[in-house]
């Protein structure tokens, strides 16, 4: 059992200078942390809920943006695709290639991902069953990619409202074989529930964090702003960035326990 | 209110003598019962359980078949879509283009959906309230298009099951503006319910027909099959071709009597 | 299959006058439309979501007037128990002993109502699956009361929200072998969802109600006041008084042709 | 925040010898360990799946090795009681009454248990949501009593199967402000999973016993048997006695952090 990794950082590409701001700020928190840093964030938001918000850079600005992260700050990067087109693109710049939830069963954006030989981090629908992610794995590694993540951000509970398993964790990794990664943002996410955005509720990612990472996970994703509420997406699930120190080191230390380094 | 419209034909187009085939005889019954027949089949499942599971004929193959069906039938078709390149393509020779629940919310799909100027059908995801479809539809009507369809085809209830909540079916109604159809075949289905692929309880196909009938709908959209046990993809959903005419009669009489023509 | 019948009446007995006068105004009714009625209200409201909300008339009080109802009236009465020690008193008087969802696996209150040879009439916890009520009923019928009904209510579905699976009618009808009710006032209530009393959304009572009459039933129960608004518990979901004619008159029309005698 | 307490022992008290076993080995375990210790096990399961199954000793033989117990092995006691009748005999001789999920929102039962002055520990119902037990907790202090345990045992989740939604922990607490227990035990059942009887998965006890602990509660309750498949009730979710030791040794470690008195 590695210890615990953190995949963060805001939820859309805003601007060259706010993703270098965010990222250099987490590499900083983590090299004091002494914890592995994945920097995660979007180029486009291709499933708002409404056509008229905000959907990021697009993918043509943003990839410089990400070569310069990865070159300048020495830190590995993660961003979502959503068709088979943009995965080749993509991962010439980003280490990981992110499939969303939404479209954790189309097969030919599974493949397109698995064939640049990438690390690919599914996140699970939240209409699947934690053991039918086997299948979505299958997909990818059955296409010669071994280099799979799998990640629980939430599971439909009743109309606008997720509920976080946390059995899924465990069941997910011994039927997947692959590390489990929990997304706290998104676990709080109330889809749809503000009229034409979704809500969310910040106050419950440490909550869920911490109840994720005492059952035992890969690593733990956190979308992190400097100042959520102006966030143009996913503002009330984020984090802000001055409090991820403390959330995090307070996370390693029930990781220790989990993983019996420290118990 | 219109008189019901049946939305029916096999899950997958299998071959061109088998849709024309289907196609021959559900409109030879739909002629006899007087109700308003829409012609479909998936020239691609791309989200399949698994990825060794048949996907279909393809859309170059699919897209003669679907001409002919029209011109020598007179039945309008409909298929579904799965990335924005195929919308235009498609429209050239089908009717209604659907868009898949689980892509309901991607943005660059409805657009392109849209812009083809055909009637759009999109179904509802089972992680959607049915009040969150108003977004789904301003989408597409935003984009100059007022011609759309709104599907009921379950909401995520646990794992591995559906249910039909009949309360969607007006609210849909109210929030949307637009016709509302029932899909009581996929309202069957257990997602992943059988391991590698996904079950269906065939029995239950009638049962929510009727109920979403009596309620007031605007079609029921019904996958059949000559012999439904060896269909490649949803055979424990789909109804056996042999049993349709007495059931869509007796839709059509509760029908009747929800539109108060008849009660 | 036996024709629809109506489980009807107030959802608390205020007063002697006011059942009377209900009844009396439902006995009309359903004497003029051609159907069986049996009138239902309760003496005591035994699981309020507050301490302080009103409960009803007490059990002493209430038994003379059902006995009053059923012998002015000539209808029979139905009532719901809350404790063992209530069956046989309440027996005396009423023709159908109510066990409510919540208590619904409580067995000694289940085999004092059998005990008493009356009629019982089960509601499905909102916990419970449609086919693990064959063990409730199984409950009454091995202690040697054949006479049992069983009543779909709603299914917990998230917080605060219920869903109606119409596929439940069927699953209980067969596993059970017992006649099946559906509560249309229940399964549109919101639990707790107005902070210290239960909310519901009257509007959706017809719906459910065709719903579930097609889908065929034996009975349709529903609580109905002259008032709601003003009515001490369940006024959200009970439907007017004034309306049930037409409603009742509709749902019958559905029942003919779920039975096939009109189709 | 005190430190973690431990309500534990068998399901049922299947005899006087065997209830002696098991509380004597918990007092050994737990005086190791250092973390406070109240017994539980119940006199009458009266709710059982099936009314065949084995039901406990009853309440007369019951009440003495309560206070056996209590006396011999000076560790205090809980079990819970079914009706009103019970609470005054019951709270002679144990130190904490509780309610049954399913009775949570019974009101007379949970009149008479606040008037013994008893503590009183009520499970919040599978049906109900977390800040709807805020009502439930106001029935017990208004009638004077103040000391109230309120306990997550699962919220339903489809058909068959609970879910641990870990928001409702800080929820409760902050919004009946009571101590909030988790009861790891029967938040692993699956309801009437069995046919007629309900299952459960032993193996997620420490899943979610960890969970809840990390999150921050103050006591967990864990059901223990010196050989669960041989139990004759919920074999499935207890844990084995030999077992408890390190499990509890690690919760508590977690709770170190939890609480910062470690971390």
């Amino acid at each position: 059992d590695l210890p615990l990794a953190l995949i963060a950082g805001p939820c859309q590409m805003e601007s060259r200078d706010h993703a270098m701001e965010v990222a250099s700020e987490l590499v900083a928190i983590t090299d004091r942390l002494g914890i592995g840093l994945v920097f995660k964030t979007s180029f486009d938001k291709a499933n708002r809920t409404s056509a008229s918000a905000a959907r990021g850079m697009g993918l043509d600005a943003a990839l410089p943006v990400f070569a310069e992260i990865r070159e300048k700050l020495g830190v590995p990067v993660l961003t979502d695709v959503h068709d088979a087109g943009q995965c080749a693109p993509v991962a010439e710049v980003v280490d990981v290639l992110q499939i969303p939830a939404f479209l954790c069963r189309q097969t030919d954006l599974l493949l397109a991902a698995a064939a640049t030989g990438r690390v690919v981090n599914v996140k699970k629908g939240q209409f699947l069953a934690p053991w039918d992610m086997k299948n979505v794995v299958a997909k990818l590694t059955s296409a010669g990619n071994p280099d799979v993540l799998v990640t629980e951000r939430g599971a439909s509970f009743g109309y606008n409202t997720l509920v976080s398993d946390m059995r899924a964790l465990p069941i997910m990794a011994e039927t997947t074989g692959a590390p489990v990664i929990f997304d706290a943002t998104h676990s709080v996410q109330q889809p749809g529930g503000q009229g034409t955005s979704s809500g969310g509720e910040r106050r419950f990612v440490p909550v869920l964090a911490r109840a994720a990472v005492a059952v035992g996970v890969a690593g733990v994703f956190i979308e992190t702003h400097p100042d959520p509420d102006r966030a143009p997406s996913d503002g009330p699930n984020m984090a802000p960035l001055s409090q991820m120190e403390p959330l995090v080191r307070e996370l390693m230390a029930f990781d220790a326990i989990a993983k019996r380094r420290g118990g």
